[in-house]
């Protein structure tokens, strides 16, 4: 490669802006000549998404918060972003993308780091396909300025209903538990996605709690309008009353201008690139608008979350400037609070459900574990519940999840830890965690779970 | 093995107690018949040591809430539980021990489970061997009612020295502070006992802004007494006045009654039993009476912690009667928390020292990396500082120490579980670890710490 190489990022947040700068610090060890130009069809770069829902709740006071970097910083770092600009096609036999405005730019490398917008079904949708007037998703920064406004504008006794309990349906009932508003949350499953059933009873009876109505399998089949309003939810034949309406039913890789391309997506519309970002000739791809490998049983998972994106986008911006970084693939750990109401809930989880650990060639073995976080006679002792899988013939831990009081969720770690390297359940059991009354018994309660699986393998 | 076995354990605590236990728990599947029969020469059985500085502080109600098994509990689960009963003597070729009462009991097997008592010097201690008035250690649970006792006679203005600032020294501090008493902390070397300089001036910073003085390389070198009672403590050229002297400068095996048996006891006076708990023909031992091997650099250490003896203390159990459970060594993992006068640090260490790199056959790379418990902008997000040591040969990881807020303390359990397989500094940066942003920023600050050295090697 000699000269310079044009790179043309679209999309400029973590997966893209990652990539962007890594290529730019590596470029400088390996002598590669970089022309670094970055385009989002938004106009926020950098933004903490994951935040939204926590400044929607009144943890964070300004959106501005939210952003890592703003645009100013990245030009100064010396990327072309242009921001507003948004790629409708591309050519890989020309090297160029096409713009909405018209415009084509030519690249020799392309990174495809657009992100996953919310899904927005058609039922939440007036005919000139915009949200009715009190719905809407929580992903972007303009959709929590706009929930902070409804918010805002809803009087006392409005009602929320929030579709979909996902991690970011239960943040969004938070923050509106926590704004004094009523909440009704609609699944459409018998639990809590990504949770075991028993695991999700557990957060549903810390958001009824805290005075939510949580309904299971309910499928929405429509809205009742007064206009341009929503004024109720409709599932099988039940409805609510809803001043306001949370669509939180999950994000979509945003790949529909790579139709044409030829470039091969999953089932879900996601691209499949390496653990260097490497989709095909000239083409990389990092972020949420990707899947990423699953170690545990080698699988292609849909995880869009932003650890992953950032890390991704680090290892592809490394490769293509000619350095060897790897992402080497998750083993599908998340967390979250649910905190309303003096009710408080850290939810976490790593590895394979039993669905997805019995799908596989697995015998799985699974057990719930009471314990608490610290030694039961401190005043930190708050009740917690771990689930473990293992596997019966191999003994390999499968998966873990978490449910309790402070300091439960991040004990999924120490289980990530294990599942990075495939160990057994045995290798947990044993490890030398750290003990002290105010942070766990003398064995810790991750490892009691594990325990008490070994012993049923 | 036929017949029944005579198994005499020395010492009802939580080794002692979990190998009894577990050997019975284990006997009856393997078919053996054990007669089990625990002596120890003080009143309590199964107490939490670790959780006496918190009864001191007021976090627990009371002496028994750290009873986690009571005698008659042991009783009833057929362990023949003789309190009172000191053991003076052993013959391992008649295969009997001698009480204090003159007393022969014989064994087929022995499980030396005795503890470590605290070290109390002699300028603590009045001519007839006990300490001066207002003088004690923080150990047994009679040092726990008597520290109650004292707290609640020192009036207003009462100043405790509190000499030795390893883990106990530091909650000893916490539980005077919170009490409302003035304090200084002495220590003997440059810092806080098992962390780096750099790590323990962050806790002698809170120490200090809690209220608290605390003295560098102050040797101890004598008591000022009015009679039997304390009234200052001397060291160099200085002295404090004293109206309470917490003596915290460490434990000692108690292996003094195994002296003529020819078991070869190490350096500080331990025993060096295998995985299983084995020492000799006959004999077991588990637990603050043992050293343990630390995986990293198959090295024995003398690290007397509850959760050690359990652990140890339950393989040795099962072995003993039959089962194959071992005690894997350790990585050296510990933590504590200061909490007192509106300041709250949690401290914890996991692996080397830089000087134990050092002087073994590594070349250490190691860094201090700043970052917060939470993502930034989340009211939840404390600072944290984590050092991190690395092999520059190998990219071994080493060690990892934690000094920051809520949060930051159990995140060294991550890098124990590196340890534990000997891994890289790399694994520790690429794992998949739970984010969202109440509980870590995308990349959780022991990643980028582990990051950051990685980039040194």
């Amino acid at each position: 490669m000699s000269g310079r190489t044009r790179v043309v990022v679209v999309g400029a947040d973590a997966a893209g802006m990652s990539a962007a700068h890594q290529a730019m610090r590596t470029a400088e060890r390996t002598g590669r000549h970089l022309d670094v130009t970055v385009l989002d069809r938004g106009r926020h770069t950098s933004y903490s998404a994951c935040g939204i829902p926590f400044w929607m709740a009144g943890d964070v006071a300004s959106g501005d918060d939210l952003v890592a970097r703003t645009a100013e910083q990245h030009r100064q770092a010396g990327i072309d972003l242009r921001l507003g600009t948004e790629v409708v096609g591309v050519s890989l036999d020309e090297r160029t993308v096409a713009t909405a405005a018209g415009e084509e730019i030519g690249y020799d490398e392309l990174v495809v780091a657009t992100g996953a917008p919310a899904v927005v079904p058609s039922w939440a949708l007036r005919p000139d396909g915009t949200p009715y007037d009190g719905v809407g998703p929580v992903k972007t920064l303009d959709d929590g300025s706009a929930w902070l406004d409804r918010f805002a504008e809803a009087g006392d006794g409005a009602h929320v209903v929030v579709v979909g309990a996902g991690y970011v349906g239960i943040e969004a009932a938070e923050a509106a538990l926590r704004r004094g508003l009523g909440v009704t949350v609609l699944t459409r499953g018998r639990g809590l996605a990504l949770l075991e059933d028993e695991m999700s009873e557990r957060v549903a009876l810390a958001l009824r709690a805290a005075g939510a109505e949580v309904v299971l399998d309910a499928e929405v089949t429509g809205l009742d309008v007064d206009g341009d309003r929503v004024t109720g939810v409709r599932w099988g034949d039940e409805r609510r009353d809803a001043d306001l309406v949370v669509v939180a039913i999950g994000v979509r890789p945003a790949t529909g201008f790579l139709a044409g391309t030829g470039l091969p997506l999953s089932r879900v519309g996601a691209l499949r690139p390496d653990g260097h970002g490497r989709v095909a000739d000239g083409v990389w791809a990092a972020g949420d608008c990707c899947e990423v490998r699953r170690r545990i049983d080698d699988s292609w998972v849909f995880r869009p979350l932003g650890t992953h994106a950032n890390k991704h986008g680090r290892a592809l911006g490394d490769s293509l400037a000619g350095g060897t970084l790897e992402f080497p693939g998750v083993v599908d750990t998340s967390i979250t609070r649910f905190a309303a109401c003096d009710q408080y809930l850290e939810i976490a989880r790593t590895g394979l459900t039993l669905a997805e650990a019995s799908a596989g060639s697995f015998d799985p073995v699974c057990l719930t574990t009471e314990g608490t976080t610290a030694s039961g006679y401190m005043p930190e002792a708050d009740p917690v519940a771990i689930w473990v899988v293992a596997d019966r013939t191999t003994r390999r831990l499968l998966g873990v999840q978490v449910v309790g009081g402070r300091g439960a969720g991040k004990r999924v770690d120490v289980a990530a830890g294990v599942l990075w390297r495939c160990g057994t359940v045995d290798d947990l059991a044993r490890l030398d965690l750290a003990y002290a009354p105010p942070f766990s018994a003398a064995w810790d309660v991750v490892q009691i779970a594990a325990r008490r699986v070994a012993e049923r393998l």
